[in-house]
């Protein structure tokens, strides 16, 4: 593949736009896409992606990326160039429920997810098989409390070996420690099952039963040391009603819960998403 | 008309729905819609909603009324028994936004809220012209936290004088007292700006932009000494993303809001909602 | 389980629903949930489900079904009861797309649909495997305009054998006889991918992304002789936009017909479905 | 205001951007948002939208756009400028359903709608008094098949006695020609009560009951000489079922009816839709 993605954050200020597009048309690289964002229209943060084609990207690669220094540098650019070409690894960490597991394998088998699902993690071996089935490594590492730390170790052992980009949590009912999410800042997604921040914590659906709501929800995010206060990603929500028990909210939000954290790392893996803050835009 | 709906709570237990239905056979009624529902088919509690047309409904009336009474006490019903014709008289409470209040005079206009809207009740003028045109009574009652107990006794006098079913708290910004609640116990309907238990309390746009959340919404309950707590009528949701600001949240945000309330007050007038401990039944 | 549903449609009169209630009281079921629905107040037709549960239900069944003859004669019923622990034979029919197929797996699999899947029959290959590897026994029937008889033939024969009370095309892209359809009166379910009665027939999507619609969706119907407009069960849609061109409405297309066919098929296996000419009352 | 929108239509190649961002720059312009979109990488149209604000923006106005000429020709773009300060002007058109009106009077009154309303034009006395008491001049001009030219000609003259740059159909009755149509190329959004292409022509409501659908919807199209075929601007639905009879069908479009109107309205308003051939580009 000849596309990439460029993605730029920088102060705002006139003759970004022109300046980046003109390097691009001088290498050659026609623009497919391009959004664009500022947060405070008077002396704020501005950001951008573009995605862009060009004859022979991989050869040119370096040259693209050395000669864009000096621009960088004046504009104080916080900048990436993604290759589309270069697909990302996922490790799936997963727990006893495989529904959002199943979601993505699903969408990888139908060639909608556009990354090497490099490995899955689990604390169960539930998931064991359907796993395998489709040759993927499958590690069981049980888990609690007490040995957090040490299971930690081995999760970032298997991590590193397969030179993991993006860690998404399908319903991984292990609490992380900040050292492990320091080292996958914005690269750790969960899914809560429920509409953030209503019902931060455990067992949401039992509370939102006890509250008697009349919509349940699910929210995807990137983890960060703050239990459930990550920059959120993505959102969506179901109609319940008086007859709908605990285990009925349950199952309406399974289907929210398998398509909003889908959504979220496909983003992710389009390079969609810029974290500012606490908080997401998603491109 | 000769319809009306009979609204009972009570244990459950076999024959309720048996000796109903035969009382209302016996006198003529013809059963036009039925809903039931069992909290728990264990020892649970009952709830039935029927609506029915009995030709001279209003002179047999008290003799409907008076001959149920040795069932209901058999099954120690909870109930009461609605005449569509008899209209409830409604007093909408409103502050300074006005966008809710319109909805509901506009669906009263249409003859699409089967209400007598009695009164406007305002502690703000800016309404006064849009409802006196409509020859509703408004009230120009200054409020605020010092003169609390004094502006709900000369709302309370209105109200009596009025002889107000329900009151609806259109954005109405002051908090009610307790001893004002209790004396309308499950007969005030408000609307929050925020999908419950999301946001508590005041600015919930402000905070959901701070949050970065991805949906806002608007839940309309009815009111309980517990602010933002009582039992959950209706909810939805909105779609946002990152261009939208404060503003842009409370522009989304003011549909939802009026279609979330217009809808929870017409279930009121319609006799379809059933209070249960702090959830609703909505048949 | 002594749980059934009782199914009934008569013309509306007086004194139904105190003689079924009555009828049911003195055989011990206890009425778990019913609903009711009247097409037309002025001698119209009356449509009811009752869902109740009856100790030692197996055995007395017969002498349930036995006793109630007199009255659905005085009432002109057209009744049925359908008893929970009774699972239901299903047949899911699929060309090349899995994505139903799989839906409908799945759910089996989690115990979500409460049915025994007896067969997939297909066209194609595709699904044998994972089909297969569930323990379903997987039929390849190659299909085309020409042999549709003897195809249909070999797929009666199929369906006699498993007994098979409901038949789900699940994307089978062959059109059946009216012969064949006549024999499985409102038991097959198709999903048709668009929101009917848009785009009737052959690539709908195609069509949409053509006609610059908004919104894509998709319908689940009971199928008759005339090609998709039997009587619809469920529909639901999905946003695009000018980005989204045909191959991108189809994979937003996907995952609104996985939940309406499931859906649709849930609800025919609670017996919640009525279809009434060419309409469905879903209770 | 020194806000514009530059709208850009033209055959797709490299530095299209390039250019006309470093033209803006030059210009002392900052660019506030910027859209794009090639219908097809390989030789393709390609569309943008940049707003942008530049100091002055009036005074310059004239020389922004003439020294644009040679850039424009070199990339044979269809071009325009539209300033944020120069408020379009718009004419109504109702019937008797004033719903729709309502709604885009309303968004008006509360500062949503970034426009002059300079007349409302009715077949029907209906509107008159809500519509004069805002100030709003109000046209009466009785209509029908066979007075159709007599009726447009006097429309025609109003238009162009107020200058008017949109014409809005807020379920105005009456089918326009050929000939006024063409006169206001996509300049005139109509409001079509049912999901199109579903239910074209008279009575959707009506024949969406016929048929038993589970969604009813509603579409916002500018209008062409075929009628309900032109370019779709939004659309969207709401849930019905078997006890939604046509009327309350009606209640429940009217509602979807509002808010997809006002909302291609304001998109047009804010210069954010491109048609190409017979669909449109919502930036």
């Amino acid at each position: 593949e000849n596309r990439a993605r460029f993605l730029i954050k920088c102060p705002d200020q006139p003759g970004i736009v022109a300046a980046v597009s003109k390097y691009l048309y001088d290498h050659e690289a026609n623009i497919v896409a391009s959004d664009q964002y500022t947060v405070d229209p008077e002396g704020g943060e501005f950001f951008m992606r573009i995605e862009f084609e060009c004859p022979d990207l991989l050869v040119r690669a370096e040259m693209l990326e050395e000669g864009f220094l000096p621009l960088a540098e004046k504009f104080q650019m916080n900048w990436k160039i993604m290759y589309v070409s270069e697909l990302k690894n996922i490790a799936i960490f997963v727990s006893k429920e495989p529904h959002c597991l199943l979601e993505l394998l699903w969408e990888w088998q139908s060639g909608d997810l556009m990354a090497n699902i490099a490995l899955v993690i689990s604390n169960h071996e539930t998931a064991r098989e359907m796993v395998e089935s489709l040759g993927i490594p499958f590690y069981y590492i049980p888990a609690n409390k007490e040995i957090r730390i040490q299971v930690e170790q081995q999760q970032k052992e298997l991590l590193g070996q397969y030179d993991v980009d993006l860690i998404v949590l399908a319903r991984y009912m292990q609490i992380l420690t900040n050292d492990f999410v320091k080292g996958y800042e914005n690269r750790i997604i969960n899914i809560h099952h429920s509409f953030l921040p209503a019902f931060i914590g455990a067992k949401p659906y039992e509370r939102a039963y006890q509250r008697g709501v009349k919509m349940i929800g699910a929210t995807s995010h990137y983890v960060t040391s703050d239990l459930d206060e990550g920059p959120i990603i993505e959102q969506n929500i179901g109609r319940v009603d008086h007859r709908d028990n605990e285990e009925g909210m349950k199952k309406i939000g399974q289907s929210i819960e398998r398509s909003v954290l889908a959504r979220a790392v496909k983003w992710h893996l389009d390079d969609r998403i810029i974290v500012h803050r606490n908080k997401t835009i998603v491109f």
